[in-house]
């Protein structure tokens, strides 16, 4: 079933990306460029998976789902802009390869995208409703975390739950509002679309635990990115703030991760040191198995709120066996 | 009527603004920032007087009416960026008061909250489509304006035709959509709909040539931009390819118009150099009555697309005045 959801949406990412070849071209190819870029497109498959879980249509759902991968995509365009990133999925980003000025627009005419795909997507006004109201409210989040982000990042330290908040705004409320999308359009009642809400928050809280694990201890050749990447932009993970809690009680272990902190290489040899010291104090501290562990506990909540929901077992193990592979992965 | 519609605007707009005193302030301050900057609030009081025209409630249109200043007032601030404006109504733009990330991401935030607006509105179905189809064709458009003014800034020369599709999409059609779903919600047949966006359009690029034409031609002072601004940037306004083309005939005017155009001061003797040589050749070129004519012309042809509509001719006059008004307003 998700290989056919997942060719579904790659069809219709295809025709999309077709029907936007549109002038003038800076403005709608760093769209089909990101379109192109792939990924796992993990938030339309869980709004399919969660439409297809209460016996509704895929055909009422690809749209919105389509919208939100949309979504997601102005996000990342916008975020690479905010982080400087020159790289992502080891591609230039849009503002490299084009400019700021066309990142902002394509950015924003991807969100007016997203719009019409959701409003074109011929749901009963009520289903309508709620979908849009459901998207609004998301998009807000997704902001709102990404400035958090952004001023957290001016910060010294940010305390675990302050952490814990602003990846549930930034990441994990995307993926809850796609199974709520989802399971609405396939016909589930509200409590049980709030159940799924909170299976897709925890999942996405999850996964962010992950990415920060990753970054880390993961493969980085599968993984894609800079191993340490973050240790080196000194970025508030789940790891560094839980690391710099249980040093406190070493002073000379919690001097040396601020001093690692205090200076900011790039590449290079010292680059690699940092990385290397940073991961040894991680190593000392445990951080690895303490993460996997708030992964797991995670998981299970997630899990707990999806079995609760009354769909068929079956189906829900499919979600669940879903998003336990992905959470297995290349560690 | 008018007097009254603008007070509630500025009420709800009052109201909006308290409603986003919220965390993170960083996100929300921006908007309420871009809010109480004022102005004249004609999309909003077109939407309020469209509706009017055809006998609707005006708290049914309010809430959309807001959404589209809000829309607005998102397009400014990721302009402002694009364009490196340091000031707007002599106040620092978003980017300059805060930073770009700051200003991207409010700018992006005040996109969503307008949808909401619109999706709050609790129009019928059947309206509410129409009115988001119209929404989301405008914002696409007004974002494919903007990206073909950026693209024409490097160019050396455009024709007066892409001048008129560029400031159609970037400027006109923001106003004709205000009239569109005005009258839509006001309780309009398509036709007049489509009679009152064609008002909506040619008055808008009305606007427009005056905002090229005050830019020389106008008072500083009450116009509350620097005079010349456009002469400077080498902005390619109506004014500046009328004039290349009528020059074109002479080839020492003309020789001498690209050659202001190949030097770039900022302030300064040689700004005002440039700027009272420019005019100069304006002059000669008679720019100013040409200008005036285009301004006339299109205003004449927007008078009677709404004269074809079926609305009341007293209502319909308020209308005409309102815009003669603003065409008129400190030349």
């Amino acid at each position: 079933m998700i290989k056919n959801f997942q060719q579904t949406i790659n069809e219709e990412i295809e025709k999309l990306s077709a029907e936007l070849s549109l002038p003038p071209s800076e403005l709608y190819e760093p769209i089909r460029y990101m379109l192109s870029m792939g990924g796992k497109r993990i938030r339309p498959l869980f709004v399919l998976m969660g439409c297809d879980l209460f016996g509704g249509k895929m055909s009422d759902a690809i749209s919105p789902a389509l919208a939100i991968e949309l979504l997601h995509n102005f996000t990342l365009v916008h975020d690479d802009i905010m982080d400087n990133a020159p790289l992502r999925r080891k591609k230039p980003t849009v503002h490299t390869k084009w400019n700021t000025p066309t990142a902002i627009l394509s950015g924003d005419v991807m969100m007016v995208k997203a719009y019409q795909l959701i409003c074109r997507s011929k749901l009963p006004p009520k289903i309508l409703d709620s979908v849009l109201s459901i998207f609004n409210q998301m998009a807000i989040k997704v902001c709102e975390g990404q400035q958090w982000d952004v001023n957290y990042e001016n910060l010294h330290k940010i305390s675990i739950q302050q952490y814990f908040q602003m990846i549930e705004l930034k990441t994990a409320v995307l993926l809850a509002a796609c199974l709520k999308i989802g399971v609405l359009i396939g016909g589930a009642h509200q409590e049980d679309a709030n159940n799924l809400y909170e299976f897709g928050k925890n999942t996405g809280i999850a996964f962010q635990l992950q990415d920060d694990l990753l970054d880390v201890y993961g493969d980085a050749e599968k993984f894609g990115k800079q191993k340490g990447g973050d240790i080196l932009a000194n970025k508030k993970t789940f790891l560094l703030l839980k690391a710099m809690d249980i040093t406190s009680a070493n002073q000379y272990m919690n001097e040396e991760l601020l001093q690692w902190m205090s200076i900011k290489p790039t590449e290079g040899k010292d680059a690699e040191e940092k990385i290397n010291s940073v991961t040894r104090i991680y190593d000392f501290a445990n951080i690895k198995k303490i993460t996997e562990e708030e992964i797991n506990s995670y998981h299970k909540k997630a899990i707990t709120s999806l079995e609760r929901a009354s769909a068929s077992s079956e189906k829900k193990k499919e979600l669940i066996d879903f998003t336990s592979a992905l959470l297995q992965r290349e560690v």
